[in-house]
């Protein structure tokens, strides 16, 4: 099931090894409402520069994304290249270059692959239509071991319209996103701030809410459109289907957050980190970061190890304010430190890690705000797959 | 060589696997002047805050240290065992209760096995003097590979003092010092609040400037020792020999925090990351922090591959002033970035990556701080150890 009127194509451009599709084209039949989160990095890459210049026109049409070369770090040359294949892709399919975006993913440093890269665009814009969304979930994947994608059918009115998301992550999933592409498709008509703020909304729940390494990329995009050939009446913060359309939303970007950390690389666990009894709403963001990104947290979670001396020391290193005598640690249902000191439970707790899903509530005591962060443990695979990423 | 008047003892306590001397204990025949720098940690083990509270007095006689057990989270009961070993090493050894130290290492949230300990503590004052600093060097690693001591033979007056420093680092070595124990003694004789400047100056430069996860441990203690029996005139920030002896005392923590980064739990590479031309001095020192933390950077350098895209991430994410298009990044001697795009010199950095000791020049051009940070690659062996630390 695909949103109405969205197609697509995919590619072999040789960008990356061969035997994989690199080059995905998505393609709405018509001009779409589009909205989009890009990276908070300092260094963003050239496709993510010009994406953030043409969202202000809050109108789209296609996207063309590549994997295994990232086009960030490359100057005014990446700048140019990547324009240029915006107008080859405007020009095959007659449409704007305004409403054509353009995504990439992969090495950093490297100029993009030009003499591949366009007459992979003519096959693309020549084969539209004959590849599935599935396809281009497929196309984009870098080291993830599987493609990602979810679908919501929503009665609005007096039809069916479906909103379907696809994305890409894996490694350098960090605290804002990371290397994550994420392309989301209705058919539902959606006005476009009230689009806008549907994706902030959702992103800042989801994408912003996982980390597997504690990097950030320079290339993190969500995109996300609204094509309207449901035919209803422009959805907006005030119409009575708003709220399901912006649960529909969240409820695709968590799955997909959910899928991006269970598919971290080497990743064999999935953990939940939930903070509640922080002051303030910052303070429990930070202490379920810090015991997120605690490679000592990660390592021994990998390990099957309650050590839960190890998240006293990453929530003291974190800067929140709390009390040592007042800290409860849970995994799952077995509260391994009551007061501060061990509960006396740690062979229960021990038995929960051997779990492939684990919540870890850490209770502070020091007020009402909580924080839920999504991670995985650290694994030689990970030291494998980055230590010999590029060579 | 040791420094006059300090003596030594270590015993085999099983606290850790048998096999292993686990205490040892440092004496000096006379009270001393004592400095002491500890953990910035907001969760600190009872042997901390009790020196914490000690060392006001700014005198010393004796350092009881264990490995195997950090004696953290322990609750009020932590507090009460260590002032329990204080005593009987006070009582034995027939020394004020004020003047002696205590410092653990090893698993957090465990009781101190007392039943062990109290008898090994005999033993430890029975025997004080049949052990050589080198013994308590190799007491108090825990998952270092080798004892870690240095020693500076200096011109003061008319004769000759020592000064002497044994550490223990491996793992969680992060930003402020980590589960890092270093002990500084010296027969010189030197004032009290002048030997807390010393200290405090030389780690600031040294030990705080190390990174091995990025986790902070609940247990750092430096603790500096100065007995007099040199019999020269107390040095003080006035004195002809202050610069002689600060200078030593930098030495000797540089060099003991090289090891340590060296000794990194699975590391096969020394990396000093150094940023130049940083708008302001916390500005290099973040921004050489972000590298140095970053695990793609680490594992980049373990996997030889000169990926300074990498580092360009780490750097955008750092939150630091600088301009991408302005950055210049070098491995050694080969400038593999310029002005933010790649110089084509990667196959040449990449041969640098080979070595086992790299220096990555940052250069961001944005003014004129800079900050080095000394931090080592990351392997499989370090997930391997800390997956299998506790269990």
């Amino acid at each position: 099931m695909t949103p109405k009127g969205f197609i697509f194509s995919t590619v072999e451009a040789s960008i990356k090894k061969p035997g994989h599709r690199d080059i995905g084209l998505i393609f709405s039949e018509v001009e779409a409402n589009i909205a989009g989160v890009f990276t908070t990095n300092a260094v963003k890459a050239a496709p993510v520069l010009i994406c953030m210049e043409k969202i202000k026109s809050g109108r789209g049409q296609a996207i063309i994304v590549n994997s295994g070369n990232a086009n960030a770090c490359t100057g005014k040359k990446g700048l140019k290249d990547a324009d240029k294949i915006i107008s080859a892709v405007a020009e095959q399919l007659d449409v704007k270059d305004s409403t054509v975006y353009i995504c990439s993913t992969g090495v950093i440093g490297a100029p993009l692959p030009m003499k591949k890269i366009l007459p992979a665009v003519k096959s693309l814009t020549q084969d539209i239509g004959r590849s599935s969304m599935d396809d281009v979930a497929d196309a984009i994947m870098t080291t993830d071991t599987f493609p990602k994608i979810i679908s919501k059918r929503l009665k609005i009115g007096g039809g069916y319209g479906l909103i379907s998301g696809i994305c890409k992550g894996a490694g350098m999933i960090a605290p804002n996103m990371a290397t994550m592409l994420c392309f989301i498709l209705t058919d539902i008509a959606v006005e476009r701030k009230t689009l806008s703020t549907i994706l902030k909304s959702s992103v800042k729940k989801s994408f912003n809410r996982i980390t597997i390494d504690g990097d950030m990329s320079t290339n993190d995009t969500v995109l996300m459109l609204s094509n309207g050939l449901l035919g209803n009446e422009p959805i907006t913060a005030e119409s009575a289907d708003f709220d399901k359309v912006l649960k529909a939303v969240d409820e695709i970007t968590y799955g997909l957050s959910k899928m991006i950390v269970s598919d971290g690389e080497g990743a064999t666990k999935l953990v939940e980190v939930f903070v509640r009894g922080a002051k303030n709403d910052s303070d429990a963001e930070k202490a379920a970061f810090a015991v997120s990104n605690s490679l000592l947290v990660k390592t021994a979670v990998y390990g099957c190890d309650a050590n839960w001396g190890r998240i006293m020391a990453a929530l003291g290193s974190s800067g929140v304010g709390f009390r040592e005598e007042k800290t409860d640690i849970s995994f799952n249902k077995i509260k391994a430190v009551k007061g501060g000191i061990s509960n006396n439970r740690d062979e229960e707790a021990t038995g929960v890690l051997k779990g492939k899903q684990i919540k870890i509530t850490i209770d502070l005591h020091a007020g009402d705000s909580s924080a839920k962060v999504l991670t995985c443990d650290l694994t030689e695979t990970y030291i494998r797959i980055n230590a010999e990423y590029r060579t």
